[in-house]
């Protein structure tokens, strides 16, 4: 890959974290080429433009065939709003790409998986430069788009995996976009969720996954502290509804809402990355 | 309905409520008996007593012949967790009485429905009265156990119905407990999530919900203040998902998280509180 359009099915991204991004992307991958949608940089109510403008450069960067990859920016909440109809009027050029991101995103990259349009890569995102250590999410990213693999997430088996957001995955969960997940791993991380909405997340996803190889845990982070403890930890609560549902629990994963976000391609494909 | 016994499937009541509801039943109601059961009070964590306690006592209160009725005392979150092993293990006495609660409730009363089991009927609960207004919730039951359906939805039209908090029944779909709801008019209300996350429970829900006749908005309470505005209203937002889906919207309902919510029988039974 060597030329990467950059958009925000979501929610926008800040022109001065795209600028640090360039910055990187500039000094030490000069053989990248980014590309910053300006849509990106839209901000109407909740999202980074209404869904005709978000939907519209979706499709200005999947289906230009100068692009390699797209590049989703930012999470947030809304990709899920404009998911139907860009698999509806994607063209050729869309169907051959591989698409980066995670979060809100993952209703998109379920999707495309689902269809079996072009590549899902569950990583970073541009947003992830202001966190600490972000540089080197960012880093971990430009380094896949140019061919090196060491941003793999480590558990990966090669059994087939993909990795979620686990409210997205629970939203996603009968819809018109998920996919089958039969014999994969799967992989889930939270951020900024309760323990008793992880709890009720748990049994809800896990009712949808009965058939997968297993289920892994990245990280949760910035649970809100409630009125009262829950009495139980997040590995706790995973173990507890893969037993209920007889599921297979296999341990932690580094995925997350935090810079060591590693990288998930969707299906056998960890070499995704070199297309 | 003469008799009725009281449990916590999820979180604990305190006992001055019950002593509150005690005084109105005994004061302006006096042929009715209500019964709340020492669990009630139990703190655990962040429920009313582990998952085995809560289940014994839902399964002492349904399983008894004496008890005409079962009256959940609070949602908060955790009747899931049992809900299975209660359609499990319950008895003959249980599958005759009639069930009343909401909120996290719903994942009970969807499983009821679901198998045909009991009635179930969308209620105000113990904890009610604790709200403003409050007083007059608890009447609005103990009135209904009474005989007297002036508490009824006032919006149900003689097709079957169903109510349910959004975020419960959006857990619930693709579980082991969703009823089957087509045909139904389906009532829905929230309390205390962001727009942005209505609007994502609306997307999920509508996809579980394709062959209702209809959907109805309640009350949707304590929607925190996000760092930017969402754009578009709760009914905004409802409409959109109706509408994206292909469903019917058919305007408010007269439920929720206050001490307006009004009782709803589910199925055709609008008069299963006179049994």
């Amino acid at each position: 890959m060597r030329s990467i359009a950059i958009c925000a099915p979501a929610t926008p991204l800040k022109r001065v974290w795209a600028d640090e991004v360039l910055a990187i992307a500039e000094t030490e991958f000069p053989s990248l080429e980014l590309h910053f949608h300006d849509q990106c940089f839209i901000e109407d109510g909740h999202f980074a433009g209404n869904d005709a403008v978000r939907l519209s450069a979706l499709l200005d960067c999947a289906d230009d065939p100068q692009f390699d990859a797209v590049w989703f920016a930012k999470g947030g909440y809304g990709s899920n709003r404009i998911a139907g109809e860009f698999f509806g009027r994607m063209g050729e050029a869309a169907r051959r790409k591989t698409y980066f991101g995670y979060s809100d995103l993952g209703t998109l990259l379920g999707g495309l998986y689902r269809a079996g349009i072009g590549h899902a890569v569950h990583s970073p995102m541009p947003v992830d430069i202001m966190r600490e250590g972000g540089a080197d999410a960012i880093r971990r990213v430009l380094r896949w788009f140019s061919g090196d693999r060491d941003g793999l997430e480590p558990g990966l088996t090669g059994a087939p995996a993909a990795a979620f957001n686990l409210y997205t995955l629970a939203m996603m969960a009968g819809t018109e976009f998920m996919p089958t997940l039969a014999g994969h791993e799967v992989l889930v991380e939270e951020v900024g969720e309760y323990e008793y909405a992880i709890d009720r997340l748990f049994f809800h996803v896990t009712a949808h996954l009965r058939d997968v190889a297993g289920l892994r845990l990245g990280q949760v982070t910035a649970v809100p502290e409630n009125d009262r403890p829950f009495g139980a930890g997040v590995e706790d609560i995973a173990r507890y509804w893969c037993d209920k549902r007889g599921l297979e629990y296999l341990g932690r994963a580094e995925i997350g809402h935090t810079s060591a976000n590693r990288i998930v391609p969707f299906g056998l494909e960890a070499d995704a990355g070199r297309r």
